[in-house]
C-alpha cells in the first residue's frame, strides 16, 4: 500500500483531501468542513452530543480496521442523537496523529465515516487533526433535530412504565474477549492463524456496530414516543442504573427476557464467559433502551425486534434483576472506572 | 490539598459534581449535563466547532494551571463561534483522564470553564470522562446562533476588501517561550526560582486568553458585517493563507502595521526571539483577523483596539509581507506539521 507521510500534505491539504470525500447531503447543513465551525439551519430543536476515543483504551488498532473504526465511531456519535429521539443530521470529527499513521491510513478511517454517514444520511461538516504523542485520538461530536415534544430524555420515566430493549445485547463484548484472545495466541506465537471461525456475528457487533436508526422511524409509525429512552453504550446494567438515578424509580428486569443471540451464547461458551456478564455488563451494543407507558403496551407487543424486559418501579433504592430461579439480585453497574 | 481518587467517585458521581456548578444560564438551553446529548432551542442558524486539546502537544502541566487551563480550553471554541460572527451559548467537554488526577483536579479544571463560562455567559452542556492512558485529554465542542446574513465565511473576502486585526498579536507565543525557559531551568537545577518578572502580559496572554467577544457587539454597533473572518489560532501568516487560499485571493500585509505590544517586544528581546516571527508564526493570540469593504473604512478609522494591516488582492499567487524596508516577502505558515 502506498505511503503518503502526514507531513508531506499539510494539515489543510490533509483536510482538503477529506473533505473530497464529503459532499453535503443534508438540506439543513449549511456550510461543511473547511471554516471555524460548521453552519446548520435548525428544523426543530437541535440535540448535540460529543465523545472521545483513545487508541488503548476504546480501539485497539492490532485488530481494528481503521475502516471500521471510522464507521464506528460515526456509529457512537450517531447513537447518542438517536437515543433522544431525534433525527441525526451532522457529525464532527477531530483527530489526534503521530507520525506514525499515513495520509493513507487516515483516509482509511475517513471512508469508513464516510460509509456511515451515507448509512446514516449524514453530514461530515469538520474533520480537524491535530499532531498526537499519545496514539491516536478521536474527538466525535454529533447534531441532530426534533421538535420540542418529541425529545426523549432519561429523567423521564415513571414508575409502572414498561422496560424496551431493541435487538439483542452481549455480542459486541464477546467480539471483543475473542478478539483480544486471539491477540494474545498472537503474541504468544505469530505464525499461529487466529481461529475466529464461528464468530462472525459477534465481530462484525463489535467492529461494525449499527446506530438503531430504523427504530426511529418504527417508533413514529407506531405512534409512541418513549416516556425514556437511552443508548446501551455501556452495559445494560449500568444504562438500566442511569434511567432510574435520573427519573428516581426503581426497575425489575426479566433474566429470562434478556434478548441474547444464539450466536452470542455459543462465543460465550467458548470463550469460557457468562452469557449473563456480557449481557448485562459487556456494553457496545448501541441498541435502545426505553421506556412506555403501559397502556403504549397493545402498540409493541407484536414487535419482533423487540423484547420487554421489565418495569419501572416507585421505591428507587431497589433495582433488581429476577433470576430464571425466581430470586432477585440488585443489578450493579461496572465500566464506570474513570482511570 | 484534599486527593479523592476518580474511582472513588465513578463516573456519574464526577459528572453530578461537576454539574453543580454548572446552573443553565442560556434560555435557548433547553437540557444541560446528564443525558445522551444536550438540548438547545435555537435562534436562527447554528454553528458548531469542535477541537482536541492533548497534554503534552497542547498544554504541559508542568506550568499550566489546571484552572486557567479550563478557562482556555473555553476560548478556544468560543473564539471559533466568534470567528463566524455568531453569539457562543453552549459548550460541551469530554476529557479522557489517568488515575495521576484526582477528583480535585478536575474539579479545579472546571472552576477555570466555569469562569468562562460566565465570562461568555454560556452554557456547560455536557461533561464526559473517560479512562486514559495517555495523560490528560480534552474534546471541546461549541455552539453558536446567529442570524443567516451575519454569519462570516472564510471564502467570502474579495480583492480590494481591507484586512483588519484586533488587538495585538505575539505575546502568547513568548508566553510559553519564557515558560518553556523557565521549565529548562527548573529541570536542571530546581533550587532555582522561576525568572518571570516584566512578563506578566504575555503570560497572561498564553495562561488565560480571552475571546474576542466584545467585538461581536462592537461589529454591530459600528454596522459592520466583515466579508471574510477567522480567529487567530495557528499564527498571523496560517490565517492569512486560509483566508486567501479559501477567498481564491492573494494578500499584501505590511509589517509596520502590525499590532505588537510593547511588553511583546521587551519578551522577545530578552528571549533572543525575533517579534516579527512571533507575531506571524507563534499563534494562540484568539484576536479576530477579517476583511471589509473599502467603503466601510470610514466606520473602523478611529477604533483604537483594530489595525488595519493590508488589503485582499486579485492575484491569489501572491501573498505577501511589505517589510518596513519596502521589501516584498512570501507569507509562509508554520506550525501545519500534523504529527
Amino acid at each position: 500500500m502506498e505511503r503518503t507521510e502526514l507531513d508531506s500534505l499539510g494539515k489543510l491539504g490533509l483536510i482538503n483531501r477529506i473533505a473530497a470525500h464529503f459532499p453535503l447531503i443534508n438540506t439543513q447543513t449549511v456550510l461543511g468542513i473547511g471554516d471555524d465551525a460548521a453552519g446548520i439551519n435548525p428544523d426543530g430543536q437541535i440535540v448535540v452530543s460529543q465523545e472521545l476515543l483513545l487508541e488503548g483504551v476504546h480501539f485497539d488498532l492490532a485488530y481494528f480496521p481503521l475502516k471500521h473504526l471510522g464507521f464506528k465511531a460515526v456509529t457512537i456519535g450517531v447513537s447518542n442523537i438517536i437515543a433522544m429521539n431525534a433525527n441525526p443530521t451532522q457529525v464532527l470529527i477531530s483527530m489526534g496523529l503521530s507520525n506514525r499513521f499515513s495520509v493513507e491510513a487516515v483516509e482509511e478511517f475517513y471512508l469508513g465515516v464516510k460509509a456511515a454517514c451515507l448509512a446514516y444520511q449524514i453530514d461530515l461538516v469538520q474533520c480537524n487533526t491535530t499532531a498526537s504523542r499519545m496514539g491516536m485520538t478521536i474527538g466525535l461530536s454529533a447534531v441532530g433535530m426534533a421538535a420540542a415534544q418529541q425529545i426523549t430524555k432519561r429523567n423521564t420515566a415513571k414508575a409502572n412504565d414498561i422496560i424496551c430493549l431493541t435487538g439483542d445485547i452481549g455480542a459486541a463484548y464477546l467480539g471483543l474477549q475473542a478478539l483480544e484472545r486471539e491477540k494474545q495466541v498472537f503474541l504468544t506465537d505469530p505464525t499461529m492463524q487466529p481461529e475466529l471461525s464461528g464468530k462472525d456475528y459477534v465481530l462484525q457487533r463489535q467492529l461494525r456496530p449499527e446506530a438503531r436508526i430504523d427504530w426511529l422511524g418504527r417508533l413514529k409509525e407506531l405512534n409512541i414516543v418513549p416516556t425514556a429512552m437511552i443508548d446501551v453504550s455501556d452495559g445494560l446494567a449500568a444504562e438500566i442504573l442511569h434511567l432510574c438515578s435520573q427519573s428516581k424509580t426503581g426497575a425489575v428486569i426479566y433474566e429470562d427476557r434478556l434478548p441474547i443471540d444464539d450466536h452470542t451464547f455459543l462465543a460465550a461458551e467458548d470463550l469460557g464467559i457468562n452469557p449473563l456478564t456480557a449481557a448485562l455488563n459487556g456494553g457496545e451494543d448501541y441498541e435502545l433502551l426505553f421506556t412506555i407507558k403501559q397502556e403504549d403496551f397493545a402498540k409493541i407487543e407484536s414487535e419482533s425486534d423487540l423484547s420487554v424486559i421489565g418495569y419501572m418501579t416507585a421505591d428507587a433504592s431497589v433495582i433488581d434483576l429476577l433470576t430464571k430461579g425466581g430470586q432477585s439480585h440488585p443489578i450493579q453497574a461496572q465500566g464506570f472506572a474513570v482511570g
